[in-house]
C-alpha cells in the first residue's frame, strides 16, 4: 500500500485519505490539548483507548438506529470512517452543569439540569470555539433552520442512548460534544469521536468530586491518573457492549 | 431637603432614593470604564452630556409610544426616573457588526446585518456580562418566554425609532444596549440610559473608520477627542428633537 495522504492533523487525531474516496482513515493519537491548545501534553495509551471506546459507542448507536460515520477498526488506534463534509459546529449536550456553563452562568458545578441543554459552538480555533446563539448560527450560515432542528433532534437521541448506556456502566454522562457531517445526499451523519476526550464522565461509585472524574478534566485540572481513568471507562464500556467484533 | 440615600453606585451613574418611593434620582458621572472595569478613566463633561442626550431620547421614545422610566431632568446631570425592579439583562440590538460580535464570529467590522440582531447578555459583573442563549436565559430564570418575546419586540421598536432619529442626525446607529425594569403591575419599562456610553454611533459625514466613531469606543480604543465626539452627538440630537422642555 502506498503512503496515505494526510488530509488533516488535529489535536487528538490524524485523518488520512484511502484508496476509496468515500472512506477516510482516522488515527487516534496520545496527544492531549486543553484551553484552545494553550495546555499541551500526552496521555499514555489514550489513542488506543479512545479508538476502542469510540468504536464500541458508534456501533451501539448504529444498533439503536443513529447513523454515524464508523465503518471498522482495522488496528488498535485506527478507525475507518465514512468521508463526510464536516459541519463547522460543536454540538454540546449537557445533563449536569460543569465547565464553561458554570463559568458563564454562575450555576453550581454538579447542578442537575431540569432538561438536557443542546448548545452550538462555532468550530473555529482562531475565534476560540465561541458559543453561538441561534441567530448568530443562522447569520453565519453555518446551518439552515431545518438542519438546526435535525441536529438538536439527533443530539437528544444520542444523549438518550448514551445516558442509558453509561448509567449501566455506573457512570454519569455529565455532558459531551458531538460533530456532524453531511454525506453526498446531504444527510446529517454523526462523526468525530465519542470518548473521555469529548465527554464529561463521573463515576457513580465515587463521591469525591475530584476522584469521580473519568475524563479529560483530569488532564485540564492536573488531577493525575488520567490514563487510569480512561482505562476504567474502557473496561466499563466493554462490560456493557451488546454489539459484536470491532 | 435631607441627604438622599444612595441606592446603588454604578460605573457611570449613582442612583438615589427620593422622598417618593416610586421615584429615584439618577446622577450621571464623568467616570468611564471599559472591558468590565479593567480600564478606567474620566471624560470631561460626560455626565452632563449623557444626561441631556438620554433625557431627549427618552422623551422622543415616549412620544413614539415606547414606555420608559424618564420623568424629568431637575439639573444638568440629574434625571428623575420611575422606580423599577431591574431585569438583570442587557438587551443589545445590532444593525452593523462591531465589537464582540466581530471578535466572536469573525464577521468583518462594519458588515451591515441582513436584519437587526437582538441579543441578551447576563448583567453580572462577576461573570463578565456573558452572552446568553435563549435556553441559558430560561434556565437561569432571568425572564419568562413571554417576557423574552416582549423584550425582543420592545427592543426592535426602540431600534426602529432610534435608527430613524439618528439617520436624521447623519449618524449610523451601529448597535446599542438597553436595560428594562418591571413596574408594580409587572409591565416591562425601558430604563437605564441611551447615550454614547451605551450606543455605537458612526458619523455618516466622515469616511475614516476611526474618525467617524462618536461613542465610547473612542475611550476603549484610546482614539482621543472623546468629549468632543459626545458633544457632537448632543448637538446633532438637539437639532432633531421634537419634544419640549427638558
Amino acid at each position: 500500500m502506498s503512503t496515505p495522504e494526510k488530509l488533516y492533523e488535529g489535536k487528538a487525531k490524524i485523518l488520512y485519505k484511502t484508496e476509496d474516496p468515500d472512506i477516510l482513515l482516522t488515527v487516534f493519537k496520545d496527544d492531549a490539548t486543553a484551553f484552545n491548545a494553550q495546555k499541551r501534553g500526552s496521555i499514555s495509551g489514550k489513542g488506543e483507548m479512545n479508538c476502542a471506546i469510540s468504536s464500541y459507542l458508534f456501533q451501539e448507536l448504529a444498533a439503536s438506529g443513529i447513523p454515524n460515520h464508523f465503518i471498522d477498526r482495522p488496528t488498535a488506534t485506527e478507525m475507518r470512517v465514512q468521508a463526510l463534509k464536516i459541519v463547522p459546529l460543536e454540538v454540546v449536550v449537557r445533563n449536569i452543569a460543569a465547565g464553561s456553563l458554570c463559568q458563564q452562568t454562575g450555576l453550581t458545578l454538579g447542578t442537575i439540569l431540569p432538561y438536557p441543554l443542546v448548545e452550538f459552538y462555532y468550530k473555529n480555533d482562531a475565534l476560540g470555539d465561541p458559543l453561538l446563539t441561534r441567530d448568530r448560527l443562522l447569520l453565519l450560515e453555518l446551518a439552515t433552520p431545518d438542519q438546526i432542528e435535525q441536529l438538536q433532534h439527533l443530539a437528544l437521541r444520542v444523549n438518550e442512548m448514551l445516558s442509558a448506556f453509561f448509567q449501566r456502566c455506573a457512570i454519569n454522562l455529565v455532558d459531551f460534544k458531538l460533530e456532524f457531517g453531511l454525506d453526498r445526499q446531504q444527510n446529517l451523519i454523526l462523526a468525530d469521536e465519542i470518548s473521555p476526550d469529548t465527554c464529561r464522565l463521573w463515576d457513580q461509585t465515587v463521591n469525591d468530586p475530584n476522584r469521580r472524574i473519568l475524563d479529560k478534566d483530569r488532564f485540564r485540572q492536573d488531577l493525575g491518573e488520567v490514563a487510569a481513568a480512561y482505562q476504567l471507562v474502557l473496561e466499563r464500556v466493554l462490560t456493557q457492549v451488546t454489539t459484536q467484533g470491532v
